[in-house]
């Protein structure tokens, strides 16, 4: 049998659980593999933390590019993190010298990915990164080899963890979302600095990442639009119920059309509807498959060391694919075509004054926008505070509510930013 | 760039749309597969019936085994169906004559598949069966890939759409299981002789498929415990719709337990309970991922034929993997622990007469098979006829309960054969 000698950089939670598989499940994984999975050396800041594996036999650095030195090992999996730095150099250095990459980092491969790729492809070896996306689900092999026969159409995916949680936790405890953020870093689903996952970023990297693949296109990570759930309030979330919808943090990509991390409101019996906690999701949909859904725990140990496993088994066994499915330089360039205005319906909540002439002055500037109600409600009563005003919208051009919204905030009844959320009627189906 | 040339033999739904879709989006196909995708010959019935497609350049059989003459074909698409006759002799042809093989073929791969795994290595060829399992979904090529890296514990399945879709309209419109068959079969979800469906043969076929690579075990079709939904009342899904749960036709196999196809009372907000109609569900639960679910059409042209060209591209790049995931002398004998009673949860109707002491007769059995209730409704009332009894107990051995219907039944007030059905709390997590 032949050998697959690692090197592991970083060992955190994701490269310890990855090390203990390998030398507990050896016999297994080896037999998958078709080949001896040997870890030859490792790296990380400190070599007496217990870590549920013993070190014996194994070579240990606190430089991580040390594990470029040696000529005896075949694949590095880069598990520090982080856009560039060590992990980038570290991945650069790698591909350079003949080693196979497997990294979880999905920073790096947002912005670094196509020229990374062509690195590998250029020395003859693999880069996966199969852990960069939605954790335990393996979203890119379903994408790039299970659908692989399909021209597909739209990617949508439930894609941070932290914020799926945030968001159910709100809608199933109806609580704040401070509060609700300040509860989820006390149990660990949160960051004590969460910015990159509650404003978007994180769920931005892997969309860029899955719509490159979809695509066949090089999505440049500028060119996606993003927005987080920061400004989500209860409100929001329990309107979208009496509605019969469920406020989301989706990424969505259609083909030819710019990728967006956005809230959206999808109709409560939606598959991804379902999809609660912290747990993961992706949908495709294609032709000739119609659609494809698949959810599963979006983070931690267990779940990204299954997928950075899955990447080491295909590797030893000489069948990694290219990154992104085709050799970097058959990927097109990005392709957004602008005459498509899309039409979408949209969710809107303004906070107004009790008086009388209010909802005939917004209906007005409605109208004068060319925007068609769905529905209304109008529930919040108060003695002296706002009430709030909701509607949903027909579909209509994104340009023409925000220009509605513009002038709305300029009426001296309306009390605060207006909230305009989009309204998916449909996410697994084209 | 390499050619790989393709004979397909059957040209019904699936393999017409296979060939329009290798002739259509050719270009994308082929710089997926790094090889120019050639169809040399198709066989079939009927030359002139109108496909969708040219046969233009196509040399045309109605014999499939005049494709084996063809040296100058590389893979055979074997889509005639059928567990032996001419669709076993011709895939035992193709593997022999060192062509590869894609199949979408359940019942032969079911009953013959690790003879033919172990011919195709033997040929140093590819047999790939991504098709025979849940359509559209990637059911095989995520388990065996992308959870490579897992010690699988449990497989779980909603395999068969035609009963799916049975269930689910017995359950939304409140209809007879008759009514909705004879409905299903007019409007083409379900065959004339509908038998293959209603019986879980078909949804056996393919959870003794996912069960041996997940298992990496030789199961023998003849071991699996395989019940349908032939029994199914109305009423039952009702009654389950009460006690918060809602009526499936699951394939459900645990490691080193008998695998079975059985109706199952699952939790209604269990993510399998929302899979309805037509469509299809996998879910996966092991070490390290805890648990994946996917769901997707689980047949159609569409669905089936975007598996079928998953393979072929697998097969065009040398990207296939052994058809169970290793090598067919790796995978170990059955393993069933008989020791390991597995204890269950399970729902009990009985239709009794509405008189005095027969729920104390019943409830009297019940103890003395140690069967402990959980939950009781008693609200069928009629003048005359007969009352329904409903019965959710804790967990219990199999043995215990059939053994107490046995005895119930012999009682004069018990009007007809009792049903049980398993209550699962959870379908995706171990």
């Amino acid at each position: 049998m032949s050998e697959l000698r690692i090197g592991i950089a970083g060992l955190g939670v994701v490269g310890a659980e990855t090390a203990k598989q390998i030398i507990t499940a050896q016999t297994m994984l080896c037999k998958r593999a078709g080949a001896d999975l040997k870890i030859v050396a490792v790296s990380a800041r400190d070599k007496e933390k217990d870590r549920g594996f013993s070190l014996q036999n194994i070579i240990f650095y606190t430089d991580p590019l040390k594990l470029l030195e040696h000529d005896d090992i075949d694949l590095i999996v880069e598990l520090i993190g982080g856009e560039q730095g060590i992990a980038l150099s570290l991945v650069e250095g790698a591909l350079n010298a003949g080693k196979h990459v497997v990294t979880a980092n999905k920073a790096m491969i947002a912005h670094h990915g196509f020229s990374l790729a062509a690195l590998a492809e250029v020395n003859n070896v693999s880069l996966q990164f199969e852990a960069a996306v939605a954790g335990g689900i393996p979203a890119i092999k379903i994408l790039r080899e299970g659908l692989a026969g399909n021209a597909i159409q739209t990617v949508v995916g439930i894609l941070n963890g932290t914020c799926n949680y945030i968001l159910s936790e709100m809608t199933s405890s109806k609580s704040a979302f401070q509060d609700v953020l300040k509860e989820a870093q006390s149990k660990g689903f949160a960051e004590a600095d969460p910015s990159f996952d509650i404003d978007g970023i994180d769920a931005a990297h892997k969309l860029a990442i899955l719509s490159a693949i979809a695509f066949g296109q090089k999505i440049p990570f500028s060119s996606l639009a993003i927005t987080g759930i920061r400004q989500v309030s209860d409100v929001d979330i329990s309107y979208a119920g009496e509605l019969g919808y469920c406020l989301k943090l989706l990424g969505i990509a259609h083909r030819d059309k710019a990728a967006e991390v956005s809230m959206a409101l999808i109709p409560a019996d939606e598959q991804l509807a379902s999809v609660n906690g912290s747990l993961n999701a992706v949908s495709y949909s294609g032709t000739p498959v119609q659609s494809c859904v698949c959810i599963g725990p979006g983070a931690g140990a267990g779940p990204t060391s299954s997928a950075v496993l899955a990447d080491i088994i295909d590797v030893a066994s000489g069948l990694a694919n290219f990154a992104y499915g085709i050799p970097v330089e058959f990927l097109a360039e990005q392709k957004i075509e602008h005459h498509k205005s899309s039409q979408q319906s949209y969710y809107l909540r303004l906070s107004v004054t009790d008086k009388p002439g209010v909802l005939s002055e917004i209906s007005a500037i409605l109208k004068d926008h060319d925007l068609s109600v769905a529905s209304m409600i109008q529930n919040g009563q108060s003695e002296d505070g706002p009430v709030f005003l909701v509607f949903t919208t027909h579909k209509c051009a994104k340009a023409e509510i925000e220009a509605a919204v513009q002038i709305m905030q300029k009426s001296e009844h309306v009390l605060d930013t207006p909230m305009v959320i989009p309204i998916f009627d449909t996410c697994s189906f084209g």
